[in-house]
């Protein structure tokens, strides 16, 4: 079994205005999904945490983004296929510009908010950022949302040269197609640091999860998204890194 | 003799607006300083500009500049030393990524406007920039106003670990130190298609120009900067290189 | 019968960039659509802009948009009501503050672009910039696209306390319930000139349009919107203007 | 003898990002500097502030700046007068079109951050905010730092028609000029609890503080800026207000 890695949103500070307990969460994860300046992040901001992250040893990821800062990349745009092509080209370049700084380089890409929202739902939009990261580097891994099945997916992505990696989260409930039940819905996130973590143990060594209409429902997950934006977050962070630290001894 | 080469400003326009005629200058220029997006130019006119240069066989020059775009960054801002490294870092990737989908890749650097002009006059800001060129990439010459006397910008760079392009301009009259008299003055601009011709040859073939003071002038320059606005200017830019190719036919 | 007023987008130059025959189209039209930062123009641009419409006695109206200056506002945003009633507000107040140094005011508002669009689709949108207007004025008309029977959009508007100017295009087809055929659809645009007249002509006297199916359309407008983009449009806009002079010269 | 008031910038969030405890502070201040969008704020940020502050009673102030968010307003631009005359016009209005929709208006002008410092060392700037402001409404008070003598700024604005408040710091040292020591010296801020409220009721009472030099100063002052920062701040704060109540009713 293939280890779980945990990743969390970085580096989305903006000039004057702080967000984020980068320094505190840094520590306990594998993977720092960087604000690349279109909805978070500014040159310095993102030097910043790139040298945070090298000096962690946690692998960079690319976190483009509608351009919409005051919105925070969170309100879908009607961009066509082409400009976000060019936009997550853009992105990926103005990170790996400040990576070469640091003498390190982008590991992946997970685009942000409506953009990965948009990208799960509509082909053409997946198809546009798959583009972007197979013409950028082949190598690179697309994150994207773990479904009950992923294979459709796959399969666009095989077609297209992009490798996927499965991100599943432990603080979210799901449907029974492996869908996040919509935040505006009741128990959509849990709070319950116990729920948290077995929600984690489960995705981690590939238990079923209860899907909200109480079916079982098991996920095909590489990484699993964790918060750093409060103490409470952190702490979750922090016994998520030990339980998997415990599995992987067990194994 | 080294043949002189010539830049041109390209790639400004930004969404829907339309600035330089791009198709028409990109088949008579060596080098193209394409905008960034933080003074002009977005993703979508970058990755065009980009596809352009390389269909005409144009060297690719990444032209960054301070983060104004109504001001088309010409406004000098009191920005850090370390914002400035930051911003050419971004600006530099950012391009940089749009090559990649061209399978192209970046030349040189040609810092824009108040930036150009800053760091001309001020050694921080002209550090600043140094560094994050070296940084990108030790091999990307750094493009500057070529002066009477290179010697000391020279020595700075080469400290620095960067090697020097020099510009100069065919259009542009000069005081005795070789800098740029200012736009505000009488004459400061030429106009005359045959005193620009005449000032190109004689850059390029290291004969005197004429000092706004009388005195002879000679620049020791890489590369001439000529200009896309308007069909006069294209005229003057085709005429150039007329000139050059004589010259190197003759030679 | 009351006169059709014509207007046109103007102030849509930003910085360096100039988009528009603004000089040109201003003495012909009764009605100015003025960008307000968000989707195009910017403090300088307004007040050049103002200052030409006071001096040809020309309606001021604000012409706010989302916030997407690269996509010049055409792409639909996902904002929410309250972020659409306080962008608007702003937009208004912003180039209602330039109007003051010139000595004038607003006359009406006229949505851009995408908010336009969605605006006319989506009642919730509609109500959020209704509600800003009326706050921010209740005298001032909100100009919307004239369809074949605006009387469920007059009682809403009635309700929120808001009047409506409805407005028609001389260079678009019509289908049978008013609505604009897509730019997408061939004949979507007419681009001959006696056509365009004759359909001003038509809105001008209240006589029916052909719609795109073959039946008659009436359509009830107050203004006609022209277009200042280029020395064709600007001449269909003086021809428009001589048919309506000689309309009101008849009766 | 005039009640000093208290003011303190506030509107300072940006889109998801949170600045300064504007809750805490406006129950104890008279004067609300309110961010218009270009250093910090936007629309909905506005309208809470606006909101809060006419709940409170306070005096709603434009904050205007230059166009340079990520900056926040601190780094000089060179901008022409023009320009800042047109971007403080548009401020203005912007803030005041979030008014008209609480029902109340703008009580006074303070430019914020580099744009403030600028204008009080140019008499070039100083007439352009001076223009925009009075254009915009002869009766608003522009607010601009107290020195030893205020009377030759007065001049200037009294042939400008534009009325000044005097702003002065209980936080900061002075040199004997009646200007800030700057905040990389030693000793320019004041951390110490006893030390801030002494000097507030210094310059309540007319008292001299001691300037940097030893001297003494007199500062003619209308308002004291006070933070709203942190609780240390809101600490302060609160102890000034009820020195200046205990003053009054002394009085």
């Amino acid at each position: 079994m293939a280890t779980l890695k945990l990743n969390a949103d970085m580096g989305e500070s903006f000039g004057p205005w702080v967000m984020g307990l980068d320094h505190e969460v840094m520590p306990h994860v594998d993977l720092a999904n960087i604000a690349c300046g279109f909805h978070a992040s500014d040159p310095d901001v993102m030097r910043k945490t790139v040298r945070l992250a090298k000096r962690h040893g946690v692998g960079i990821g690319a976190h483009p983004a509608y351009p919409d800062l005051v919105g925070f990349g969170r309100r879908s745009m009607a961009c066509s296929p082409e400009e976000i092509e060019n936009l997550v080209l853009y992105q990926l370049g103005a990170l790996q510009g400040i990576c070469r700084a640091e003498g390190t380089g982008l590991c992946y890409v997970k685009p942000h908010g409506a953009l990965y929202n948009d990208m799960a739902r509509d082909p053409e939009r997946f198809a546009a950022v798959a583009r972007a990261v197979r013409a950028f580097d082949p190598d690179l891994p697309l994150m994207t949302l773990a479904m009950r099945d992923n294979s459709a997916l796959k399969a666009q992505a095989e077609q297209q040269g992009v490798t996927l990696w499965f991100e599943a989260f432990a603080d979210r409930a799901y449907d029974s197609e492996g869908r996040l039940v919509p935040r505006s819905r009741p128990g959509a996130v849990h709070h319950d640091p116990e729920t948290i973590i077995d929600q984690a143990r489960r995705i981690a060594t590939g238990q079923p999860l209860t899907a909200s209409d109480g079916s079982d429902l098991v996920l095909q997950a590489d990484t699993l998204c964790v918060h750093g934006d409060n103490e409470e977050s952190i702490a979750a962070v922090r016994r998520i890194r030990e339980m998997l630290t415990t599995l992987e001894q067990a194994s």
